[in-house]
């Protein structure tokens, strides 16, 4: 079976890096675009027009539910409609869901992003109740051919509050979690030899970010962080094997790229517009990371 | 204000500790009550049967929102018209979602459960991204009067693989957790005296349960782990203040409790029969509790 983690590194081996966020909030849209529908409706033509000039430029799509449960139904059927777009274009889509709940729901969760409306390539799943209750994820993985990226050390100031403690063994939790990964990494992989399940690890703290690709060769990372968390390309390149075992996520940097201040010319802001501005960033910041490699 | 951990405090008070978990698959509802329905619109109708016999003798409610999410679109309409029946019923409702993300996310799904389709009375939040991912919650429960629990020690097996870590200052992840919520508790609490946000505590580990109530006297928990997890009510009165400050989880032996093998007579087995088995079940609960006291 080819699983989505192959399909992910072949794709980052031909297209870069780049994993478009979609965590898109009516605010992003252009207004000449939000007249006569609603905000599910305007965020939803929004996301397909970026999804039209970028998917050849990009590896891959993250779509972070959070901003379409904030628009209640409407806005879930705006999230299942972007992930069936994004995959009809044949292109991967990370579900940013960061689910994680005892085995009987863990595994609910897993049938609710692995099929069905919410049909998703990869999830991303919170450990702190334990492998037991990341193990019905993985079992579904492993029949699908699906993927999860589990939280290992993201991109946030407060991760130093848990993340980064010290246990008496000496390792952080961080790592810890990491470590219970690439145990079923060793086990549960691709032909490309990353595990099923990945991590995600900002790059946002450069001191220990060559440590981490070391202790975990065998993990993908779903990097955050970069752009106005502060991680550059050069903190993405230590966290890559090879130069691939890594997609580095942007969301608004891109999707609201076009707000940035330009000569507009002649050019009306529309939903077209919108997007060429988002593909011009994401080729910036793909050929930003190709550079630094 | 009167503050949901206040109305939680006082109902407690009044009705006992039981919490009912609806965590409805459609598996769960008799035979005759899923002709000519969708899962969602049998679900749908079982829950609001359970509701209508169980409101008078419980605490509040927990919607585990995994079994919606998994039934798609049409599951979370069921979701939505389940919080709001329970609500209009005047009792209180907990959307068991246990999300967790960095500021700017954690704000939409504040919006997302705290207000519109999906609003609840208290949520479950996971603090495994650190404290300004529950900084927003706690913002919004204090301009809205709502409430929180934040896992602290669950009661699955799996809670010992990152949960019961020492750290090097000897204490436990979980501890460090809950002292962190304590400290927001001394700042937002209700009249009750317990903090907005709570915390979620499983009944599973009797050797530590004294200690952590001990040690966070102002945390209100909310207590999974009854019955056939292995916690009995001993285990929930050592988790308790005066008798208050908590409420106990139970879903599958309340809400499948008609599939016991009992004498049903000439009763036809459908939501009133199996409404009638749930309120049994609650009511021999919530007698076990006080009994213990």
């Amino acid at each position: 079976m080819n699983t989505s983690i192959d399909k992910l590194f072949d794709v980052v081996a031909v297209k870069g890096h780049v994993c478009v966020g979609l965590d898109t909030c009516v605010d992003y849209v252009p207004a000449a675009e939000r007249q006569n529908k609603t905000s599910a409706e305007a965020v939803l033509a929004f996301n397909k027009a970026l999804v039209d000039v970028t998917f050849d430029v990009c590896a891959c799509y993250k779509v972070q539910i959070a901003y379409y449960e904030e628009m209640g139904i409407d806005g879930l059927r705006t999230y299942s409609e972007t992930l069936k777009y994004i995959r009809q274009k044949g292109s991967l889509v990370i579900a940013d869901i960061k689910r994680g709940d005892i085995t009987d729901t863990a595994a609910r969760y897993a049938k609710a992003h692995f099929y069905g409306d919410f049909e998703a390539d990869f999830v991303t799943i919170n450990p702190y109740m334990g492998m037991d209750s990341i193990a019905p994820w993985l079992k579904e993985a492993v029949v699908l051919g699906k993927g999860a990226f589990v939280l290992m050390r993201t991109s946030n100031p407060g991760m130093r509050d848990f993340q980064q403690l010290a246990a008496n063994n000496g390792k952080k939790l961080y790592d810890i979690v990491g470590d219970k990964l690439s145990g079923l990494a060793a086990e549960h992989h691709g032909k490309c030899g990353y595990g099923l399940l990945g991590a995600v690890v900002g790059c946002t703290e450069r001191d220990e970010a060559a440590q981490i690709r070391k202790n975990h060769p065998d993990l993908f990372f779903l990097i955050p962080g970069y752009g106005a968390q502060g991680g550059g390309a050069l903190d993405v390149t230590l966290l890559l094997r090879n130069g691939n075992g890594g997609v580095v996520n942007a969301s608004r940097s891109i999707i609201t790229a076009w707000k940035t201040p330009v000569n507009h010319g002649q050019k009306p802001v529309n939903n077209s517009f919108a997007a060429e501005a988002a593909r011009e960033a994401v080729v910036k910041m793909r050929d930003e990371i190709l550079g630094a490699l």
